[in-house]
């Protein structure tokens, strides 16, 4: 690997996921092929692509682009990512939006520990 | 959420994956749920445990245990994965090594730029 | 680079670090030096040392074994780090703990967001 | 921490660093001053802004704005930093590089490289 390849590597970096989120997708309804659908437009957003079309994602995935376009509009309608439309410099922008998918995991992670709390408070009633 | 789930949050930290393999595993023959398989294991090693059973796997997976062992399975026979062993305080452990997978990507990076300069000097040779 | 310094670099990974950490540390009370000292035992943790010791952290940073001990004593003093025991297989380890750092981080955070609500409706009453 | 504020910390993501560079940064020559102001220009990048004034970062940090000054052309001078001048839609834009020190980083790693094997053939003639 020259030097060259080496930069193109670092500069393009790497995705962070949470762990509580790779521990949890499956609980919130979310299958191996959907995750990794969200992870990818993660990806491109970090990049700079706001809104990776079916073929982007299908050219970096193991889905044909009409695939791609079902994989998305089911995790649209399901509430899992969403279209925000923005402007810039006069120029209306679509981008996708994680941000529905970290209020599931929020309301997940609050009623697990409301569970535990309520458990907890059961065995001290005893 | 209190404090304890935040620091929890924090400790339990992220899984860091390098965008040149999240746009590759597909060129290097794996779908999405093997893929996703690998990022668990990733996960659990980074957490300390080295060798995560199916059961352990499933729990944070769509899949059934003995859909984890068959993936697991197939993943090793295909060269993705290997099982190391290692000795520590002369007990024997067995750990999995993502080394295979590393090596996969770097042969495809080489081979990729190999193509690349091919057709420059193609194109100075005319 | 030849292949096994390229598995070498994946197996070694990454260290990842809150943004919100990275826009706060110095408002928490922590310098440059201090945070990357913190910095230090998170990435030696993550990679399976969970006390280094002096030396050890004065190898991968520009200060003496001496400095490092002073910069840990005064994180320690001042509530950002801690020493935790713990026992494995009846022998007794210590432990760098960062638990402290996320506490006062949870706290600035919720103190900032308080503010921002007082002057919400401070506003609303006029 | 209420479910918007959980939303941002997501939503503002991780600083993700090569362990190999935070092992590696004071051979190559930066103190941790240097090296924080680095990660504070690639978490400025990352988020969208490509070249952060002192200002900015001063506000994230603790030195005072015009320390941000020197440590920035101290950086550029000694070959760790650059500044790129793009082009978007016939507007020039400045922004920071990193690349110098990914090259700077792998000519060490291949130097280090380079003797360990000597050694080798050294110890093999004998």
């Amino acid at each position: 690997m020259n030097k060259e390849q080496f930069i193109y590597l670092q500069e393009t970096g790497n995705v962070s996921i949470p762990v509580i989120l790779f521990n949890n997708y499956s609980k919130l309804g979310l299958n191996e092929e959907e995750f990794m659908m969200i992870l990818q437009v993660k990806k491109f957003k970090q990049n700079g692509n706001q809104f990776p079309t079916p073929t982007e994602l299908s050219d970096h995935m193991s889905f044909s682009t009409s695939t791609c376009t079902s994989i998305l509009r089911s995790l649209i309608q399901r509430g899992f990512l969403t279209i925000e439309e923005c402007e810039e410099n006069t120029i209306l922008f679509e981008n996708y939006s994680l941000k529905p998918l970290w209020d599931k995991l929020y309301s997940y992670l609050m009623q697990e520990n409301n569970k535990v709390e309520q458990e907890k408070s059961k065995q001290e009633d005893l």
